[in-house]
């Protein structure tokens, strides 16, 4: 396999992973629509089995492995939705999982982790550094390493997404998908554009770290500082090695949110969705907040809300301040 | 048509209000599974248009109304759900809608009411006052009546969510249904059993205004005092006197649910299926965290999450708040 997934290999992702996971409905919210005049919907990946979208791809990666490999195990880092969708999915075929953690992370997901039976390593580190110590570990041990979003088989298992999209919401005009690593959005951006040219794929960059914004205007694949943005999931200043191409490629249109957007969406999302988003997915409908999308009326704008996992104390924060 | 609904009607109910509103889907939680030693589903009407299941009885009563009958306009009270279940309706099919409203309720309420282009009366009196105001007002000016919970053809289009469950999920062992006014048990319970008189039909009441539990357990129909529970669309002391022969045919066992445990819920549903539920849905869950009912392994129990319109305020106190 290349470093790039094709439409062939999502379609092949979905018959793999499809017994195990949920196929997320399409919902409608009309009480969004007069404000942004539109018809807006979502893809609620946070009713995900795991909560977030990445056990979709976390899923593939195992299941394209041979028996004998996998057993051997399977090693990642990160500290969120991509340890809890590969440890769910290790669990669920029963090999083992190594997840390194930044020795800094909250308890809680630490202990989510090691509740799903995986094996935890703190460590100290960047998350460059961390990535490192994965691939000593894999090389000294055997493990597969799984990238969570360098991966053409993990990108085509969250392709997935794109596919459903288009089975449910046959017409839809416009999806709007969160760029973290980049992983998500060029599955779910090959998925559609090499089924429909004509659906738009907008990418939602947070205002603190937009990479690939920052990229695309310099036309060439640029690196920025570390920063901070509410959405703790996107809080990445480098682009994707793989996922840079396709991004350039698939992508119409990336549009910053600011973190007082992504914020008021969160609550939007609650409010009349009745949706818990978490902030990376809420950055959809602050795209729309930020007003820089242009729609016309009786568009089908669809959002993909890639998670819903997040400390409901800190919710409850975010839920009772005012813009 | 008599005082209750049956098959028929809740089947013609369906092909009446189909159009109009979200067939919501059937949501499976694995996350639950394992504390409460069954399969966990909800049935969320939280994601219903208007929020809230109401919608669907007061469209069924609309629609079933001859045109220069239903033209005079709707009426009926309610400061929450239902009022703008009906005026969403009414809106919809473009005929006025008159709301009586306490004259002490949210402003929020209110507003909201006014926004979907209802016609708001506010009156400073109890329920059944309102009521009588309600019935006097559609005599003298030629307004339909459509009660919340006593109408038959409302309960029909409430009982088009029993049939929307055994479409979706064909082995369905138990439901659970909140009861307030108990509309929405009479039409789901009437939906279940006229088809499979096997699955079990579970009612949660609030252990503060426990008036079905306690003329069951009297066996005959027992109004009680006024009380207070935190489940708002649950306050109600008085039996209603059509559902009050369903419930005792239809129910199999009602369960009172204390208001710790309707909050508990509200966050396990929050944090588990990243979904918001107002009080007077949480309490499905809460039934489980009584642990009054007894379900064997692999049982599929499936939720009825009623509303989820809840001030995104108050809602972040319960989420803040501790067990």
């Amino acid at each position: 396999m290349s470093e790039y997934p094709t439409i062939k290999d999502i379609q092949e992702a979905k018959k793999r992973i499809s017994p195990y996971i949920h196929h997320t409905p399409i919902l409608r919210c009309e009480k969004m629509e007069s404000r942004f005049g539109c018809e807006i919907y979502f893809k609620p990946e946070t009713l995900q089995v795991t909560g977030a979208f990445k056990l979709r791809g976390a899923l593939n990666k195992a299941l394209s492995l041979p028996e004998d490999v996998r057993k051997r195990g399977l090693i990642a880092t990160s500290s969120g939705n991509h340890a809890q969708g590969l440890a769910y999915a290790a669990k669920m075929l029963g090999v083992p999982a190594i997840i390194v953690i930044p020795a800094d992370a909250p308890k809680l997901k630490i202990e989510n982790t090691r509740a799903l039976g995986a094996e935890v390593v703190l460590y100290a580190g960047n998350t460059a550094e961390r990535w490192k110590l994965v691939y000593k570990m894999a090389e000294e041990n055997g493990y597969v390493p799984v990238h969570a979003f360098e991966d053409p088989m993990v990108m085509a298992g969250q392709g997935t997404i794109g596919i459903e999209i288009l089975e449910d919401l046959k017409d839809v005009d416009t999806v709007i998908v969160p760029m973290g690593g980049g992983g998500l959005i060029s599955g779910i951006s090959t998925a559609i554009k090499e089924t429909n040219p004509n659906v738009r794929v907008i990418g939602a960059e947070p205002a603190m770290t937009p990479k690939y914004y920052t990229s695309r205007l310099k036309g060439k694949y640029t690196a920025l500082p570390d920063a901070y943005t509410v959405a703790d999931g996107l809080r990445l200043s480098v682009p994707g090695k793989n996922p840079y191409p396709i991004i350039e490629k698939y992508v119409d249109e990336i549009i910053t949110v600011s973190d007082d957007n992504i914020k008021e969406a969160m609550r939007m999302i609650a409010r009349d969705a009745k949706l818990i988003a978490e902030p990376a997915s809420a950055i959809c409908i602050g795209v729309l907040l930020e007003g820089k999308l242009k729609v016309r009326e009786g568009e089908k704008v669809c959002s993909v809300l890639s998670g819903g996992n997040w400390d409901l104390e800190e919710l409850a924060e975010i839920y009772s301040e005012k813009k």
